[in-house]
């Protein structure tokens, strides 16, 4: 399933840099302007774009330009393909391990 | 949550190589000595290995030494965080598309 593995690739690479995972964490709850994108990060607009153009090329974002106002949203089901692939790599015993370990996770997140 | 972000930003990296997410793939079935890890590539050993430090760093596997045989196993756990980033980018419209993607991959995939 070459078409997966190239899918996943992209995915993994895109989300591996902390200003895009940022920009998809945004997009999640809803669509924005490149503005809006932007603001939170101390980065010029070019360099915005070349993110949001490696989040586009790895399907995780669409966009849409009205006369001089691009938004960007999150493709639906983007992020499919990772969760597919770590379902792949969940054994019984893992699947256990994992509840513990999120809600330490969690807990450990509540108290900061 | 820096330390969650951090542990997050080791996973994707280390994920994003095809490498080495195969060797995560493989040792999801059970663990396995390193030169079982290393006949399905035509790599060399000490890239290899390379690439073994890098998943160690980033939490993904552990490994033990007896006598000259190194044993690699997959850390219950290790990608506990992905599974929490990833829950936490689901929204509601998400949800339901997440569903019929899901199984269009999945369809896809069984043609081949």
């Amino acid at each position: 399933m070459p078409k997966y593995q190239d899918e996943l690739d992209a995915v993994l690479r895109a989300l591996a840099d902390p200003t895009r995972r940022a920009v998809v964490e945004r997009l999640a709850k809803s669509p924005a302007v490149v503005s809006e994108l932007a603001a939170p990060f101390s980065m010029a607009l070019p360099s915005l774009m070349q993110h949001l153009r490696v989040l586009e090329n790895a399907g995780l974002v669409t966009s849409q330009k009205q006369g001089r106002v691009r938004t960007v949203s999150l493709r639906p089901g983007a992020l499919d393909v990772l969760h597919l692939w770590l379902g792949e790599q969940r054994t019984p015993a893992e699947r256990q391990a994992d509840r513990l370990g999120i809600h330490v996770i969690r807990t450990d997140r509540k108290e900061h």
